[in-house]
């Protein structure tokens, strides 16, 4: 992986260009390629050996606490003290002045080699950028400085046992705490009061403390909690409190755990039930204004999905490494003809018959092209954060509208992925003796957290695509028609880029067509297909800018830029012909699950 | 489930048409639906209760011995006490001369409710089968019998540690035991030597034997074993031995248990590695002539290769139900429409979703479809056997063609649907507290288990579909012809039937394509896709006929006929459209694959 990681942010995201912007003005290639040569090495020392006995020895509850296997915080904290969790910081706060697209890199090793243990650190840091971004200064040194230094994690509490997709139907109450409230230093000060299910990483003893970032409603006058998605707040909730001067004390706050979630995969880090309240006082403090908790927690959501996106990515790329270091050593069968089986002395290798070869260049294309989509990701974030004005605006706009995808894509086709590589292995695959069944089991649950597939669907359809009359849309489809002008000025490409412009142009229309006033409450029906065509096309244009590149490339052998040229082909031929008929849903207003009735099934 | 099942049977198949033929003269369709009746309650009430339960204890070597959860002895002995492994079978040794898609109906209970404690019955009664086709008197009565009374299990042992899907590579010998070895009551009977791997319920102590059915090869003067699977004999080979006269004895074979597979999923019955004749002697009694093994294997191979399907199948109908129940029950969010959230006070049902509906819609197309197509296949089986010359010749060519596909389909599909029911459930579809994580890994298996899905592609496009120059392709279309003709005589299912006869055209052309000299090696990089063509093809033609069934159906309502038209539209419109991409990669002769080199990965 790492020769096409590196391929991919320096040949053709050319990531090393940041360095002349002053905020990395003190980075170049070569302290780039040391943190992933540290993030690789400790990754492997410390998660890998881990990742099988953490999914064997899953989370504990004993007597309100969670006993995990020995070995994790070991594990964590040498990930901490790579000083990784403030990669992207100010070196004033302990930071390294990263791009986010090497932090993300950097982290792509750890989700590779544990992604439950991983996510423990992917919580904290999106947790303190969240607060880095929209704390106050006292909540930031009290609350954020800590996990970046890994002497706390952090959590992110939404769900509850009757609100998970639908945040606007939250119940947890911040009230008050008591006249002086606005008088906290660390923030306006409140009672929490409620329950949150689905809650990653919210007991352990692993850190110091733990920085709960809790959605909520304030009650008004009449002790009605207000409406919808539009009445949320958000609340720094920490396990044990804190003084104002942000020196953490042995009082623990009332965030009680309930249970644990028994989990089919993901096992290294607890999914829990918690109380807020329900005994003492569980203390909050606002971040922001009331009302204002979605809009600020989207900052550690967007984040998130992303990274979830990374990983899924990660779980795919792991598979397909095993399955093809079991092809390229075990001999099975002999190779056909059409005179019949050509029977040698020896076996063939496995990676010799032709459906093995699909298989493995089906999970190449896959998770190649995943780890692509979210490395283009994590360099829009540096576009955004570090680039000129019009840089920033193009890279906004095209965040909001790839993030769904990032974050659905490789968690469905990674886990097709994660199938073929079992396939690969056949019955050996179905068994706990290899790592691949593993995988599939983990990479289930990216479909569903942060945000479902139905979700992210609800959002690309019904918001990102039609936001400012579609800006975000079209710039985006001006960038695909740029790589498929590039693309036409190669013979061997030329047939690709039609290929990919006839995909556009099915789904320009059917987004035109979804939003014509009739057809919007049917075309609900069909938001899923609509975002797997879109995710397949933008797959498509993404290979076609890495065959590029790779062409392009002085740095690379035949043999690699041969395989990417297959990998893409194999995605062209395989999986981008499959658009069309997505979209057709919606451009022949099928109407098969609209009119379906609930006493018909 | 039933009502479906039923109707399948009775409106669409018209079995109870079958008690006109002379074997089945004394049943009806009342005692059709009292073998119905009793199988439901005793899946119901002995296998359910177990399901979850097996999982969790998974099998445990003990000293050579499997140690079961309590209560798999008193399941299977309810199972073996209705009298269903002797279903088929004449009244003379103990059988109800059952028609065999009966037989499957009653079956599919036990499927539904335990996967794994329905594979001991369905090995044992498909191993008995083989045994009374070809299998000597003595054989019959010692071995088959005691099976059919469900005193004895059966097993089928062809894999090896080296040899797993190229079965002609397997070492085991079989050396002939003594000058007097063709003296034997019981058959010519050997030594057998050698491992075999991922056997099914080869060691446990819920019968008084176990009958292993082996495939090994006969070693020539010169010691030396025939090369391929032309060389492979059949043996039958007992745990304990037992007298010529059939009477079972205290002595132990030397068939031992080396190990147990640590299974992702289908853990109720254990899955081991064996030594034959590792330290004693092994002895076994061959069926039929030398060289005649797997040919005589495939009696069994292929039953069971259908059973598969219809054990994917009812998974898939598991899922679909679980989910559906919760989608019903399960309140969460508010109705969208392009004016935005209409938020009422309480929040609706799953079910209301589009993205919901969608999901369950997208199961019940996969899991009825499934159900259609094995009911189909059984009743073939019964064509076969009790039909006219013609009815029989062309219910052979039939199964011959669709044996792959209804092995293959269900187990991709229906693993799919066991996906939605998961996606279905959100958060709790990933957790232990839910059945469908475990449906999902429990149908994992069936893509790989008796024959992968790479080798029924293999078998369809190599092999079926160009047996005696097409003939059984040949007719199948014609068949597929016959119900494109029927569906254009509504005018509400012309535009089905045209859909249908557009990919059966693609088919046809992919087809003889794939059979010209210079593609065949390229087609076998195709052949999975083929199959999958090949089944959607065939499922979308089974729809249409069981939606003919439904519109010319009187016993059944408005809203059962709209469910199953639904059902059968979502198919065209979301999946069948799938096909001509697939056979497409023929078509174009995409090489992607052909071209792809191991340095390239």
């Amino acid at each position: 992986m790492r020769k096409t990681l590196e391929f991919m942010m320096y040949d053709w995201l050319k990531v090393q260009e940041l360095t002349r912007r002053d905020r990395y003005a003190a980075h170049s290639r070569e302290t780039f390629d040391s943190v992933l040569d540290v993030s690789e090495k400790i990754a492997l020392e410390q998660f890998q050996p881990l990742n099988r006995l953490t999914d064997e020895q899953e989370p504990e509850y004993v007597n309100g606490a969670v006993k995990l296997p020995d070995g994790v915080g070991q594990a964590l904290k040498a990930y901490a003290d790579s000083g990784l969790l403030a990669a992207g910081h100010n070196e004033g706060v302990g930071g390294m002045q990263l791009p986010y697209v090497i932090d993300m890199a950097a982290n792509t090793f750890f989700a590779f080699n544990s992604i439950s243990l991983s996510a423990y650190a992917m919580l904290t840091y999106a947790n303190a950028n969240l607060l880095m971004a929209h704390g106050s200064e006292a909540q930031k040194n009290a609350f954020a400085l800590p996990q970046l230094q890994g002497r706390y994690f952090g959590t992110m509490c939404l769900s509850e046992p009757t609100a998970g997709s639908s945040l606007g139907d939250i119940t947890t109450k911040a009230v008050p705490d008591g006249d002086d409230y606005l008088d906290c230093g660390l923030g306006p000060r409140y009672k929490i009061k409620g329950s949150k299910m689905w809650i990653s990483g919210a007991e352990h003893d692993l850190t110091e403390n733990i920085i709960h970032l809790v959605l909520a409603k304030i009650p008004d006058d009449c002790g009605q909690l207000p409406a919808g998605p539009k009445g949320i707040s958000l609340f720094v909730v920490p396990k044990f409190l804190v003084e104002e001067n942000g020196g953490i004390t042995s009082t623990r706050n009332d965030v009680m755990l309930i249970g644990l979630n028994h989990k089919l995969g993901y096992r290294g880090i607890p999914n829990t039930l918690l109380s807020f309240g329900e005994n003492n006082d569980a203390i909050g403090y606002r971040i922001g204004e009331p009302g204002q908790g979605l809009q600020l927690m989207f900052h550690m959501m967007n984040e998130a999905r992303i990274n979830i996106g990374m990983g899924a990515a990660m779980l795919g790329y792991a598979g397909y490494k095993a399955s093809l270091d079991y092809a390229r050593d075990r001999r099975q069968g002999h190779l056909r003809s059409n005179k019949g089986t050509q029977r040698g002395n020896a076996q063939i290798k496995l990676i010799e018959h032709p459906d093995v070869k699909r298989m493995l260049l089906a999970q190449k294309s896959f998770s190649e092209g995943a780890l692509g989509l979210v490395l283009y990701c994590a360099h829009l974030i540096d576009e955004k954060r570090t680039g000129t004005d019009d840089q920033k605006n193009r890279a906004h706009a095209l965040l909001e509208l790839l993030t769904p995808i990032a974050k659905s894509w490789p968690s469905e086709w990674c886990l097709e992925a994660n199938s073929l590589a079992i396939q690969v292995l056949g019955g050996s695959g179905y068994t706990r003796d290899f790592p691949v069944e593993q995988y599939w089991r983990d990479n289930r649950l990216n479909m569903i957290h942060e945000g479902t597939h139905g979700i992210q669907a609800l959002d690309l359809l019904g918001r990102k695509v039609r936001q400012n009359d579609g800006a975000a849309f079209n710039l985006w489809v001006s960038e695909v028609m740029q790589t498929i002008e590039q693309a036409h000025e190669h013979a061997d490409l030329k047939g690709f880029a039609q290929d990919l412009d006839v995909q556009l142009q099915h789904l320009i229309a059917a987004t035109q067509k979804s939003q014509q006033d009739d057809m919007f409450e049917m075309s609900l029906a069909h938001a899923t297909p609509y975002m797997q065509a879109f995710g397949h096309i933008v797959i498509a244009w993404l290979w076609l800018q890495v065959t590029l590149a790779a062409y392009g490339s002085d740095t690379t052998n035949e043999a690699f830029v041969a395989g990417k040229r297959s990998a893409m082909q194999y995605f062209y031929a395989y999986e981008l012909a499959r658009a069309h008929g997505w979209l057709n849903l919606i451009l022949d207003a099928d109407d098969a699950v609209a009119t379906m009735q609930d006493d018909w099934f």
